[in-house]
């Protein structure tokens, strides 16, 4: 992979795959520069520079090393120039761990108004104050070069069911000529001494499995440091999405890490990992905590409903993030019920500790061979849950 | 004063003056249980059960030891019975400092709608909902021993200039006389043994010098733990403050601690130091710093602002506060802009930590003798400040 450059603050990206094969639970090492990540990881979600109601220092205290950044927000603000001439973004939020950005494309998908998707790139307006922007795949490689990222993500085209299949091919097959331009600018960045961290490439194909394979066959022969699926949790069935999952997983090289864009419930990530997913960010979790609902090893726990009142227990009795030493269900839920901004930090805190402990636990299962056992044990706490 | 009962959580209070007299700089030790508290000393406000924005951990770490709690907030939600129930505000917000409450005269004035003042008590319907409560002196004692408050105060009517005085004769009067019930409610709950810590009084009397130390002595005649000047900062010139607060502080018993209330900027802070006051509290530095406003040791700040966006500099090179060792005013102000939840904290964390700083370097300037000259000093820093 990519030697990093002390302009941007990318580093070094390496993964071993340890234990596992291109199908079925996995276990490997993403290093990055000097840090050494355990995968299966679940990465939390920096949008704008900051996990929601945490700082930097939040996050290294539970033990997060590798987080998720938005291109599309950090573009709109504060500019990814401002963030280069602050030594890239983990400098600018003084972060110690790993930085992963999304190209930005899904949301312009999600957000922008007036979205055009031309061959050239998509054009949109702001979410923001509607100004008029223009994403093409070698200018968001740009913009993560000026973020500093570690690993960037190629420019794709999203594709959300019900659709037709000449739709999802066509949208797949515009994501692999975009994916091509993104090796070609890569190479050009490279000689040019602009270019730092890895790459990856990302999967559609929609709920179609042969065109999730041949876009995976497409992308491996491009030669990725890592391939993303993209395209999944977005409106499409169980039935629907692990076949074609499945298509996808087996048509990517064994020794590549594999992401699975945007899709981490519990239960999603056991899914994926017993498929051979390495890599997971949501921002799920995130957004229930800051609405007053945690996971917890009981299951979730909506802490501003009354039976906890006068719960004076922790959230999550078998936890020791700094929420559970130090706070009751109690308090939590006053905190919820008078819309004080603790109470969501509190909640994020935990519930993020909880995610890195379960990776962690999916790890340790992964490692002594028991899996499959520990998946549809750790299932059976969540059965249930809307998601 | 009193002894502490394991029931509410109120500790032993004694206040010891190490140096200077009725009038002027005074330095003291506030003792608590075991912790010992130096004076000058500023109290942040915890309203709801949580200083906005901050933990516990938080307020330890920047080495706060005094909070400020709110009997009418707190009173409506969660209840004193339910904190009662759960050992007390200390343990239930987890906070190893010492509690000071107000007696929620001061928020009934100036947030409950339909206030009736009897002569009995304060009726007044709640700002949340609408419900029915009544506010005596006596039941505000019951409502601070439930809550485990070390330091309680008693029901005052607190005067807003422009006034006449007849009427703030008559507001005093009545705080006088129900400073009477309060002394003789606390002695009944001392024999049901359900009275814990200390109770201080308030002096009321409006901008009028002759009713300010009338009530001061009356209330000394009484024998509280400590004083309290009220009805200051509500509008007032500060012609009229000072005359009106120098008769109270006058008519006190010089071993005694005085309590200025709700009123604290820098500025407020060095005036009344030098006058002899001994206790602090004010929102003001914590809700303009929600905002975006920070004190530094080079004055004000306003971080949002657009010369800010490219300082890679802390919000104050002098400060050692967890936000200024890792963040600079540019991550801060776009923390600002994109209106993340943060922004608030780190603001937060720091203009509480340049309080704490400030009052230490005045113990230090009393200690040494020079405080009139650290004074004039540090007022130029603040000069022109709104406030």
């Amino acid at each position: 992979m990519q030697k990093g450059s002390a302009d941007s603050g990318a580093r070094d990206v390496a993964f071993k795959l340890l234990q596992g094969g291109s199908r079925g639970p996995r276990r490997g090492r993403l290093g990055i520069g000097s840090l050494e990540i355990p995968t299966p990881v679940f990465m939390p979600v920096g949008t704008r520079a900051s996990v929601k109601t945490l700082g930097s220092e939040d996050l290294e205290e539970i033990g997060a090393r590798l987080i998720l950044g938005n291109t599309y927000h950090l573009h709109l603000r504060p500019g990814a120039d401002l963030i280069r001439r602050r030594g890239g973004l983990r400098r600018f939020m003084s972060w110690s761990g790993g930085i992963l950005t999304d190209s930005g494309g899904f949301q312009v998908h999600s957000l922008a108004a007036l979205r055009k998707i031309r061959p050239e790139g998509i054009e949109f307006r702001s979410h923001l104050d509607g100004s008029s922007h223009f994403f093409t795949p070698e200018g968001v490689l740009d913009i993560q070069a000026d973020l500093g990222s570690d690993i960037s993500m190629v420019l794709d085209v999203c594709t959300t069911p019900p659709t037709e299949e000449r739709r999802a091919r066509e949208d797949m097959e515009l994501t692999v000529g975009w994916a091509e331009r993104s090796i070609s600018r890569r190479r050009q960045m490279e000689h040019e001494g602009t270019w730092a961290g890895a790459l990856f490439g990302i999967v559609q194909g929609s709920t179609f499995p042969h065109l999730r394979s041949r876009c995976a066959r497409a992308l491996a022969g491009l030669g990725f440091d890592g391939y993303a699926l993209g395209g999944f949790s977005v409106g499409e069935s169980a039935e629907e999405r692990y076949p074609a999952m499945d298509a996808a997983l087996g048509a990517l090289p064994k020794a590549s890490p594999r992401y699975l864009m945007g899709m981490g419930t519990p239960a999603d990530i056991l899914d994926a990992v017993g498929r051979g997913v390495d890599m997971f960010d949501c921002v799920l979790p995130t957004r229930n905590a800051r609405k007053g609902t945690v996971y917890t090893w009981g299951g979730k726990l909506v802490v501003k409903k009354r039976i906890y009142a006068e719960d004076d227990s922790p959230l999550d009795p078998e936890c020791r993030c700094p929420t559970c030493r130090r706070y009751s269900r109690a308090y939590l839920r006053h905190l919820f019920r008078v819309h004080e901004m603790l109470a969501g930090r509190l909640a994020t805190i935990h519930t993020l500790a909880f995610y890195l402990e379960l990776m962690g636990e999916i790890r340790r299962a992964v490692d002594e061979g028991r899996f499959a056992e520990f998946a549809a044990r750790t299932r059976e706490r969540f059965a249930g849950e809307p998601g």
